[in-house]
């Protein structure tokens, strides 16, 4: 069988970015740039001041103390109109051009008005005035026509900053990935309605959506399929519209685990069945080749298609897994796996079992340590103590008493955002 | 002049979560929780299979091999009609429920049929089976009329599958905060015009609804208010209505820092002004008590209103240390300030200043080490250099020249979510 490793190899061999579009900059936060984005101007524009308070030349505070005649009163937005002579200065606020002629500015606290008949003199208090100081220089940022961002970077705050400095309205960003959520089996009672004999409400189909929102994905349930052949076929003709279709239930080895045969029958090549997991061992993967169907951006990569087990926890695990991961691949931001920390045992704990086990658990980082709690957990089928959950403790196959203390490995379950 | 963390709990004393408001539960990922939720059903529902098998009386496998008579197979959804005696078995596929009778489930793999005439006979071998093998108690992961959520929890995809379970359409959720920026300045354009002499583009207002939106609240920009007393008094009273105003520029000690002077006209109580930090020491707070003007939510806690300096990197910087941990508080999240790690100096770092400073720095997780390196940078007005930033190193007053390899502390920059 598969080891999670070699199954997330194979998912990631099959994801590819989504192809680039045109997106209006105040809708591409979070998106990854898909252009390289040179500036189109210098950026400061001029050599501008840092500080509210006065240009001088520098020599002339050799002394440290100079009184010195103001020419006039510069504000951010307006220009100098005089130079700046042996003997004068001009007042300029923070972000003001520095005039001609000036080489420093010194701070208004340090500066004493003397005669406040019309703009008047000031004395100045400054030892060590340097030339510079005060100072940002013309396109010390940035010049113009030097990049300012590059393709593959993904926009947070400061990128869109940087897009409105350089007067983009629009960019071009990599796809945003599409995914559909498709619950199976006739258990299954939609969330609003109360379960009668044998059924239980539709918990997959939200917890997924939700799962594959916070994975950056524009994620909608497909509503829940029965055990049925035309019904599942059109279901997930349906679904194989989005980027990647995400089944859960039917993909073990019951009499009516129809998903596998569905799935054949529509074009879909079986990458791999079952993994060496716990919980989450019959996951089922495959491709439709070339996009397949209609496609509204004209993309043509693979379809991806993800049979996760049924139970709740199982199919959350898996997500996190191998679907989280392709989401990032599509979205263009990389694999986008789970965080992956060490941790102390906060207690002892019996691990028992022949597969490679991902067991709910709970982190706490306390005086620099980071200790892992493993969760008392009924089983895949136990949402309720995924709740208490913000990692999965990993455990090797085979049994073993692990001592309090002992270091393992634990995966971070992500926050929504 | 106020230290860092005296400014940040001024901040959190004035800021109060959010009334709670009625939220369809598809739209309520990532809020949080404003009631504890009680599960309406027994989860699961029925004593219920864990696998595909056969559902038997542990007693009959005692000798770890025995045929036995098939009554009936029962899938998901489906009930059985028939008890489970010595000597019989029957079919039970994964989340079906256990026969009346029968105390362990024996996985499909360790069956053969021998006898395929109607539902006939099957050979089992299976040593150890024991009562309760492969079977989850009715009830185990929650009952009917126990908590499933307290009131407080983030809602992940966890909790989002959880009140599907328990049926839930519409949850009470702490309301989401809003925000309104308001950039000031005479040199600012908008970022779709080319500037003129003196000008620069607006980049701050992209900025900091990004940064806002990225923390969790409605943000929306309400324009360029120039340096002047009608239009930021009117500017600033529209923006009012926002459960958070943030303002840019205006704040310094310059002749058209105008900014507190109509915030005081406008009844908001100045909290302090002035923070010993590099970037942001102009830093102003005040708040509007009792929500003063409309409010749709019906909310009486206080308008938090920040004057953040205009530089955008000073403006950035100032929003992640004093905004992002407000906004967290009024969303329910509590204190949602950067995450603080030790980091290793990649490089030695000359530092000179007599306030303690927040970098740009470069955080890289190298074998196990923390590494950070600050970047080389322009100063508050190089936003370009913030691109490669994921981290701000702090550096305490006073000049200093640290050796590569020193510990430090680093504030990790967010990702978009």
């Amino acid at each position: 069988m598969l080891s999670v490793a070699e199954a997330l190899q194979l998912v990631l061999s099959r994801a590819k970015p989504k192809p680039p579009v045109d997106c209006p900059v105040d809708a591409a936060l979070a998106a990854v740039l898909a252009e390289d984005i040179a500036s189109d101007v210098d950026s400061p524009p001029h050599d501008k001041s840092l500080v509210d308070g006065y240009a001088v030349r520098a020599a002339d505070l050799a002394a440290g103390l100079a009184e010195l005649e103001i020419l006039e009163e510069v504000t951010a937005g307006a220009v100098p109109t005089q130079t700046v002579r042996r003997g004068t200065t001009t007042r300029v606020m923070t972000g003001a051009p520095i005039p001609h002629g000036a080489d420093a500015v010194v701070m208004i606290e340090h500066s004493h008005v003397v005669e406040s008949t019309s703009l008047g003199r000031v004395q100045i208090r400054a030892k060590q005035t340097a030339a510079g100081q005060n100072i940002m220089r013309r396109a010390a940022s940035m010049a113009r026509g030097q990049m300012a961002l590059r393709a593959g970077c993904e926009l947070r705050a400061v990128e869109m900053g940087v897009l409105a400095e350089v007067g983009r309205t629009h960019v071009s960003v990599v796809g945003r990935p599409t995914l559909s959520v498709l619950p199976t089996g006739n258990e299954l009672v939609p969330s609003d309605q109360a379960p009668g004999a044998g059924q239980i409400r539709n918990s997959n189909g939200p917890l997924l959506v939700a799962a594959a929102q916070t994975a950056g994905a524009v994620a909608a349930s497909l509503g829940i399929a029965r055990d049925d052949h035309e019904q599942l076929r059109q279901l997930i003709g349906r679904g194989l519209k989005s980027d990647v279709l995400v089944i859960s239930g039917g993909v073990s080895a019951g009499v009516l685990d129809l998903v596998p045969e569905v799935l054949a029958e529509l074009g879909i090549e079986q990458v791999f069945h079952k993994v060496n997991l716990k919980p989450g061992k019959p996951l089922w993967f495959g491709v439709l080749p070339g996009g397949g169907l209609e496609n509204a951006s004209g993309a043509s990569g693979d379809k991806l298609v993800f049979g996760l087990p049924g139970n709740p926890v199982s199919s959350l695990v898996c997500f996190e897994l191998f679907v989280r991961p392709a989401v990032g691949v599509l979205a263009g931001r990389g694999d986008t796996s789970l965080g992956e920390v060490a941790a102390e045992l906060a207690i002892a704990h019996v691990h028992r079992g022949d597969r490679p086990t991902f067991h709910p658990a709970r982190l706490v980082s306390a005086e620099g340590r980071m200790l892992i709690e493993p969760l008392r957990w009924q089983g895949s089928g136990d949402l309720r103590t995924l709740v208490e959950a913000n990692a999965l403790a990993c455990f090797p196959a085979g049994d073993r008493e692990y001592r309090a203390g002992e270091t393992i490995r634990a995966l971070r379950l992500p926050r929504p955002w």
